[in-house]
């Protein structure tokens, strides 16, 4: 069976994005020093489309942690623009642009029922209202056959950790404080949930940390 | 100068001692986890008179953290027993028994003054009531030269770290939650005060993160 594979950046105090979101500030304040790391890479940069970039001990781990993904799952906050109901009038259509760069299915977990919204490149925005065990069946079988990734942000990958869903976690640990924001592992217990570290690969301004399950 | 060194066990989560700390649980509810990397190894059981144990990939940063320090710096509740002033019936002499692993003047940071406390083997812990530069200052001349080791807990680190004091931090990162208890970087901003990220090293139970002042 396909796999759910979860990566997201952390802080060394265990915050996955800044304090005080917002349109303005999707990352919340100093919340791009998580991703210092990825968005130096040729390999990150070559998929959002801009030229350049480095290749360090960073580039294979950013590498595999694209391949054979078919489908994506987020939550509502990290797909973004607003809480509660969707504007009508004038649509959030994701931080992302035109073509954003998943070139595959992605399905929202939202309270709010919406129409997928289809964009260009292959990517198409589903917005599941029914459940993360919904959307993982929805997203599993989007991906025919490929692996499902689970973008974040905190609070949806609380749920799929708590399930005990996940079956790979990576963390790219940033060597930084943000001193507040969210954290991935608030109100998830004392254990990881059947997840164990497998491999680290130091590289700079980041520590990748991949889990799999026992 | 000799240098300040903090050395410390932290969750992914970044708990440095579990929930409901007390004096017979004096690492708090799954604290124990934290350590199990330091305590498989011959080099900590020699130390702390125990036979046997392995040699891995974090003998060497043990091995490390061991050498050339002089005296060492720990917070009361670290010191631990009990809060407030000091039981002069049935005085608390620490953790360790009659004879503490340190070897040399340990200097505890407290409100209520005391004698010093001289137990064998070279350990005198000597009560200060004067504050964290002070404490330095007189740990620094015990030291004779050598470094200084900052042991803990939490909110001793958190004084040192935010007044720039320390030049060495190693993080010896357990791959385990423990989902509440003392956390290492609390109310410390959004910073690591002049630290940054030198050396990592993985090993069984533990990724070692070794930071030194710019």
């Amino acid at each position: 069976m396909s796999k759910l594979r979860f990566r997201i950046s952390m802080s060394l105090d265990g915050f996955v994005a800044g304090p005080n979101q917002s349109v303005k500030d999707p990352l919340g304040v100093g919340g791009e020093r998580l991703h210092e790391w990825a968005i130096s890479l040729a390999e990150w940069r070559a998929e959002h489309g801009r030229e350049g970039g480095e290749v360090n001990a960073s580039s294979a781990v950013m590498k595999e942690s694209l391949a054979n993904i078919g489908a994506t799952i987020m939550g509502r906050n990290m797909f973004g623009g607003h809480p509660g109901p969707w504007d009508s009038a004038k649509p959030w259509t994701g931080w992302w642009g035109k073509k954003p760069p998943f070139h595959h299915p992605v399905f929202v977990l939202t309270h709010h029922a919406r129409e997928p919204l289809e964009l260009e490149g292959g990517t198409t925005f589903t917005f599941v209202t029914t459940g993360i065990d919904d959307a993982l069946a929805q997203a599993r079988a989007a991906a025919r056959g490929k692996d499902v990734a689970l973008a974040g942000g905190a609070r949806a990958a609380q749920q799929y950790l708590v399930a005990g869903l996940v079956d790979e976690m990576e963390i790219s640990l940033a060597p930084t404080l943000l001193g507040g924001g969210e954290r991935l592992f608030d109100g998830i217990g004392d254990d990881l949930h059947g997840l164990e570290l497998v491999r680290t690969v130091p590289a700079p301004k980041a520590v990748h940390l991949k889990f799999q399950r026992r």
